[in-house]
């Protein structure tokens, strides 16, 4: 039985703080890096909110940034109140521990449903939406042993596959991660069991805003979380270039254990597994094989410092020297379309780290910044 | 394509040594490691022949050891130019050249069809005899892409996987390794099969005598063969503890590489095939996964001094000096029912390397001794 967790420490965000988080995330180009530079750099999310317009126009932006207001924060809240749905904030002790670690992890998750399963470990069982009937009958035999050892099984809500292990870990429960809103399932025909999951033993999950229509782009930023969420990932059937293997080389990314279930070359659903397995993959027969290779994993370490500083209160920002036009004028032209590391602009420019974030955060406020993998940076190229 | 060997080098037998060579290995207590170790000792089997009586009797057989006659021997060639089969001895040009370097590669080989097809490299195919048609459909492709690359295709004419292999790699060439003699082909309704393969580009190999029906305990000895010819072997179907997984087993202690299909979890005939992708094996999925560890390999060298000394001519014996009795005592003494290390003998008794090697091989053509993996030998216990 891997410890489901002690009821674990963390920050508790006053009211007046998660409205200031909420307003932050939902502003314009503010992505969960951004968010954690601007609390880390500004103290906190009011600070932040304080000074979006003018860090926006120094980094050039062609109007001013959209910044959510009060009343569009209270306004989700209560949508989600009603919902019987709240925010949890990263560094609250309901806050998946696995997904703390990740890079870009959300400051904010939606939830409903049974919050205790969101601190269990977990692992993500994802696959094929056109299962095989043996394909949903071994994802659920897996799902069914994991939550008998004390796993919450964590996956998309999609058709095939993630339905067949959603189902099967109702009772040791399970975590659906949206690509929408939490008021936006898909697909259609699975509601009555997202509904079933929340009312029992299961939490819903998302990152996006209440009444976010889920677009194609917004599934491999959902697989970001079904990886980030888990300690390891069950692929049962995948076909090539599927949203399943974006999982598996999202978990593998982290650092968690990827497992692939193996499949006869003949059958296309199982190309991507078993190309999985050529790169390494652990070959997964039978639920043992998950629960062997996680057991030294389940006491999954609480980071030591936190992922985001925002103390009890607001301190008034910290003091810092912003760089004055030459030296930002230094700082930009040290970038150019082809991604760097943000170290070689600190060395390369010889200024203060602290000066070259803040050049990064108003460009990246200005819509005029990309965010590559590994932390390196590049300016977006308009026109 | 893969070097099919220019024409190679190797001893020739005369047709006197050859008698002699089938008379040794026909005779009681004479396995391919006896045969070796009496060669080696005595430089000839005819000299070797000449004191099997003796030293049989002075490892303490209860009984005259039968001794194969030069009229048996003489016989059996007989049969086998009959039906169209000839002897290949180790070190000859023809016998296999990856074969050779195993420990118990068989003195002589009987030999049907095709010689040319001996010295081309192999890759084994084999499975399950009830095998899936998705199965068989796989090993026919594998068996077909290695064909055209210039590879022979080695399996030991099973139903099912090995059945579809050698038939789809009757162009390409493809050796059949039978478990009992030449004249006893099982099952039976592989017979047109083989006769197929010895009339094209195919060759039927077989270590036994001929008229020798093939029993249970023949089929491991038979798989040896498999692994020993090939320079890799693929498992395509394989249920647990099955044949095909004692192939795999002495191709990866022959330092062979070992390929399995992925297959379903929840079909037993992939049981053993995961469990050895689970054990290292390479995931294969199509035939440029051989063919691409393969290529590395493919000029396998022939071995620097020949595994069996025997000179083109007798050189009437090497010059030894018998241990006495109670050095003999010492020996036999150091050994018991647990297998030891032949060098440990001689550090042990302080004997001569030889003198200890003669005292084995009286045991063992006594009846007496066993011989082990790894060289290890133990007495044998009677009663």
């Amino acid at each position: 039985m891997p410890d489901g967790g002690a009821r674990r420490q963390g920050i508790a965000l006053t009211d007046r703080q998660r409205i200031a988080w909420l307003r932050l995330i939902r502003s314009d180009n503010v992505g969960p890096a951004t968010f954690r530079d601007l609390i880390n750099h500004f103290g906190s999310a009011e600070t932040a909110l304080s000074v979006l317009p003018e860090l926006s126009s120094r980094g050039g932006a062609s109007r001013a940034i959209r910044i959510a207001s009060v009343g569009d924060a209270e306004r989700e809240l209560e949508t989600a109140r009603r919902l019987g749905a709240r925010f949890i904030g990263i560094g609250e002790a309901d806050y998946p521990p696995a997904l703390r670690q990740i890079d870009g992890a959300p400051p904010l998750l939606a939830v409903k449903g049974h919050p205790p399963v969101a601190i269990q470990p977990s692992v993500g069982i994802v696959g094929s939406r056109n299962a095989s009937i043996s394909g949903a009958k071994f994802a659920a035999m897996i799902a069914r042993d994991l939550g008998r050892a004390g796993y919450a099984v964590t996956s998309g809500l999609a058709r095939g596959i993630d339905t067949a292990a959603h189902r099967a870990a109702l009772d040791g429960g399970t975590i659906a991660v949206l690509a929408g809103g939490l008021d936006q399932p898909y697909p259609p025909e699975n509601i009555s069991l997202l509904d079933e999951i929340t009312d029992g033993h299961g939490l819903a999950v998302s990152e996006m805003p209440f009444g976010w229509e889920p677009r194609a782009r917004d599934f491999p930023r959902r697989n970001r979380l079904i990886a980030g969420i888990s300690l390891g990932v069950v692929v049962v059937e995948a076909a090539q270039r599927s949203g399943s293997l974006i999982t598996a080389r999202m978990a593998g990314d982290f650092g968690r254990l990827v497992f692939a279930v193996p499949g006869s070359p003949l059958d296309p659903r199982c190309h991507g597994t078993n190309s999985l397995l050529k790169d390494g993959a652990i070959v997964t027969t039978c639920s043992d094989d998950v629960l062997e290779a996680l057991a030294p994993l389940s006491r999954i370490e609480a980071p030591s410092g936190a992922v985001i500083e925002e103390p009890g209160g607001d301190d008034g920002g910290r003091a810092f020297l912003p760089p004055d036009d030459s030296e930002r004028a230094m700082i930009v032209s040290a970038l150019g379309p082809t991604p760097v590391d943000v170290d070689d602009i600190i060395r390369h420019t010889g200024s203060e780290a602290s000066a070259v974030y803040l050049v990064l955060l108003e460009l990246d406020l200005a819509g005029r910044l990309h965010r590559h993998a590994g932390g390196l940076v590049s300016l977006a190229m308009t026109d």
